[in-house]
């Protein structure tokens, strides 16, 4: 394949803010995307697994996205929302939704609640998807995070979905933690967009054609990762690429969610973003203010929000 | 507690049968609950794991219940449908929804997209439902299905929700294959409806205090299960108890749900029965026909549509 990628860069799987009646807060959501893409991203992948994205109803995530779409403050072209879910019909109806807004991907989980489908079974919950939205601006990344969904994609399964739909089948993010397979994937499908799914392997990943990165650490530190992606080839690439490696093990001592929103919420002094969806629980004070030291004493860790818009 | 139970005996998670545009179909789906109900039924669980609930739309699960309550042909009392998702908001349509069409109770998965979630988060998810839904008609049926939905309930939890909730959360289904957990609950919380997810635990779960079963088999086999439900004190009981085990074992031989649907399908001759929705896949022909044959000529088992409305 020689075409020029769909996504490639850094990408944040955006943190969803809730407000005081548990809802999403769409003004926090748009201006944390604003600042996202101010400090390094290169596009965003609301509706991950970072954002809650599943614990978010469909009605919900539809709202959220054409309130960051109205805000024209980026291209909706560079948006990827989550749309996968357990439902072959609910899927349709948020990936119609993206692609009418005109996002540029959609970042699909197959369906998670029945454990071991078959190839055969995952293979046409996907072609019934691409066939009920019907349309060819629909680009699709499929989203490979095993730990969590339990379900998740084989290589035969997606050498298969790229024979079928290979204008519409484009990339896939890689959670599943196991760099061989992240190789694996490159080494079979040169030109398919490959992003692990953590900036752990981003340099290793560049050096054998990965197209970036998506990953949770992205929405405090993407101006540092976005560094490594941008002189991937320089002298300093090494040492830069060891430096992002550290602050992600740092934050990933903690639970990574609850971390992300404490982190945001003391250096915005916005103490509303450290609110979680159950079955999410909100860190203690106590615990919030670990992450803060921890990562404040260890790595210098700083978040400046004069960069936003 | 002494109270009378919301709901006892022999309940199926109602198979969906699916039409040739991939939607629900409606029309197969009240006459298949008409039939459970005439053969031995008590009530009927709409939308478990059985029925392929979770990949059904959230707008398809409303319309099929919807059709159903129409139909007049039971007392929406006798529902129970499944109403739990990952996502909260999702789940407060649904049981909102599910509550105002006079459904008796609810059967609710926790949120199981995010894995080992904490007792606090899974406690507070059930909360928020119940204080967002604000009716004290709702009656929650707790889904333990750990094999599947990887995310369960600890006696722990179920304790601290009974006793917070003691007028809303009055029974649970224990899929989890294990007799022992089965016997904890009933020991433990006395009154408290509990339903084995399988007619293998029937007579030792009644011996014990179970409300009855609700069992994808009760979708085929309801009139055996129901004659041991209404004979467990008579001196047949464990005869009959142990035809049932038979048959269960002999069906569960097969991959469950398409081995239902090709039995519906032949019995009924309605080839349109043995439709799935992906991630499941049809049985080939080949594979229904041994599904027949083996319970046919093993069991002498057959089903009589005579018996429908």
């Amino acid at each position: 394949m020689q075409k020029k990628p769909t996504f490639c860069g850094v990408i944040a799987p955006v943190l969803t803010p809730f407000g005081e009646d548990g809802g999403p807060d769409a003004e926090r959501f748009v201006e944390h995307c604003q600042w996202l893409m101010a400090t390094g991203c290169t596009a965003l992948a609301p509706f991950g697994t970072t954002s809650e994205g599943n614990s978010l109803g469909l009605d919900e995530r539809m709202e959220l996205l054409e309130e960051l779409v109205d805000a024209r403050t980026m291209e909706p072209a560079k948006l990827m929302p989550g749309t996968g879910t357990c439902a072959l019909s609910d899927a349709v109806v948020l990936t119609k939704h993206a692609v009418d807004l005109g996002c540029g991907g959609v970042l699909m989980l197959p369906p998670f609640y029945y454990k071991a489908p078959s190839e055969e079974g995952l293979f046409r919950y996907f072609a019934e998807v691409i066939d009920e939205v019907a349309d060819n601006r629909l680009k699709i990344y499929l989203y490979h995070i095993p730990p969590v969904a339990q379900v998740g994609f084989s290589l035969s399964l997606v050498g298969r979905l790229i024979k079928a739909f290979p204008d519409t089948v484009v990339g896939l993010k890689d959670s599943s933690g196991d760099w061989n397979n992240t190789a694996a994937l490159l080494a079979t499908y040169p030109g398919f967009e490959v992003f692990p799914g953590s900036e752990v392997f981003l340099l290793d990943g560049l050096r054998k054609g990965a197209a970036g990165c998506i990953s949770a650490t992205c929405n405090v530190g993407a101006a540092a990762i976005r560094n490594v992606y941008d002189n991937w080839q320089g002298p300093d690439a090494d040492k830069l690429q060891a430096d992002i490696t550290a602050l992600r093990k740092a934050i990933q001592a903690f639970p990574m969610i609850p971390a992300l929103k404490a982190l945001i919420a003391h250096y915005r002094q916005d103490p509303a973003w450290v609110k979680l969806r159950a079955p999410f629980v909100d860190l203690s004070t106590a615990d919030a203010d670990k992450v803060i030291r921890t990562l404040a004493d260890a790595h210098g860790f700083k978040l400046d929000f004069a960069q936003a818009a």
